[in-house]
């Protein structure tokens, strides 16, 4: 009850004719077909933005890794494994997109040639391996340089020192926003229902405090169609 | 009510006074604090054959790495995240185990020096980097080698030569009975609901065809228990 009395006093029209594309959750990158690299988004602060935004009255796309999360009603969902498919999905959605909000945790790194076949232990002499990792493409890097631009909003979970490393990544990345939480407080973020976040934009910025990923969602999706509309 | 049936056919009390001891569901090694390696089983053939084994009269242990699964009722169930965290668990649990089935999926290799803080890319260079993996414990070898001894069971995931790599296994690592599946199937394994595989020991082999993990798992329990009986 108290869920749906937040959200009858959301501003529903906000976002109506807006085309928003979302990335979320995880990529895996395959080692072996057996073995994967991954990381612990649950994808839960991605799939509320897509809530939100849709409450908010846009037409929501929503590209994601593996989850185990519903589908949203009236999102439509891009399922996704590896980091160059997430980036393939989202360069393909942006001649429909104005505002592009990743909150996905893209693998960095994908290893240099996967194997086909199980990679046998070895054994024989000191029973270490290495494992060649290479750069993926940077997506919301690559979304904020293409020609027309949406609105571009990054997110950064960092482990230290986290507000400077988000107006670093603002500016290398040429983004219109950023959404700052740090993943070494235990009580929020990854597979947390609730998180804190610190909204950052080129001249200012904004705390979010502590509150579920819903309030949080609902509270980030009002800034960031303002500062949308200001830009236009 | 065709499950409640072929529970009911079950032969009931075959294990009952034995206590069963089984590892369930991947393992997960981290890189640093948002970053794994990890593989794809769900855990799924672990806990069939926990419930098969509760049902057959055992008293039973499941040391389960991250899955996404309800614990079975009248089960104990212990929660691990790594390769060596399972080991720990599994050497504790072997003062109070009669037979130990290991189906994990333990990642044979964990990362050399995991990092506490997030790695940050590099912004120079290749892009590339290597990671040094290191091996783990061998856990099922380990409980075969274990004084007193119980009756061991492990499980071979392969892609390729399934039956020739399960008869290596068995020798080498003094097994009494290795159940083999061909994860190259894309139709049974890993997040199926189904399963076919072959359970080997010194002297002989048996098939078991195309079935759901519970069935399966019932004639899993059924051929361990005959086999433990002959071996005591």
């Amino acid at each position: 009850q108290l869920a749906q009395l937040t959200a009858d006093l959301f501003p529903r029209q906000i976002l109506t004719g807006t085309r928003v594309t979302i990335t979320a959750g995880p990529t895996r990158e395959a080692i072996d077909p057996v073995r994967y690299i991954s990381n612990h988004s649950s994808g839960k602060m991605g799939y509320a933005i897509a809530e939100a935004a849709r409450d908010a009255g846009a037409e929501v796309t929503l590209i994601s890794g593996p989850v185990n999360l519903p589908t949203p009603e009236r999102v439509k969902r891009i399922d996704v494994v590896s980091a160059q498919d997430m980036y393939a999905a989202s360069m393909n959605a942006l001649i429909q997109t104005d505002i592009f909000i990743a909150t996905a945790a893209v693998a960095d790194f994908r290893v240099e040639n996967s194997h086909n076949q199980k990679i046998k232990k070895q054994h024989n002499s000191s029973g270490a391996m290495t494992l060649t990792l290479v750069e993926n493409p940077d997506i919301v890097a690559a979304v904020a340089k293409h020609s027309p631009k949406p609105f571009t909003v990054g997110f950064a979970a960092e482990t230290q020192d986290v507000e400077n490393y988000a107006r670093q990544k603002i500016q290398r990345k040429g983004l219109d926003m950023i959404v700052a939480n740090d993943v070494s407080r235990t009580d929020i973020g990854f597979n947390s229902d609730q998180n804190a976040v610190t909204v950052i934009w080129p001249e200012g910025q904004q705390p979010l405090e502590l509150a579920s990923k819903a309030q949080i969602a609902r509270d980030l999706v009002t800034l960031i169609s303002a500062h949308y509309k200001k830009a236009r």
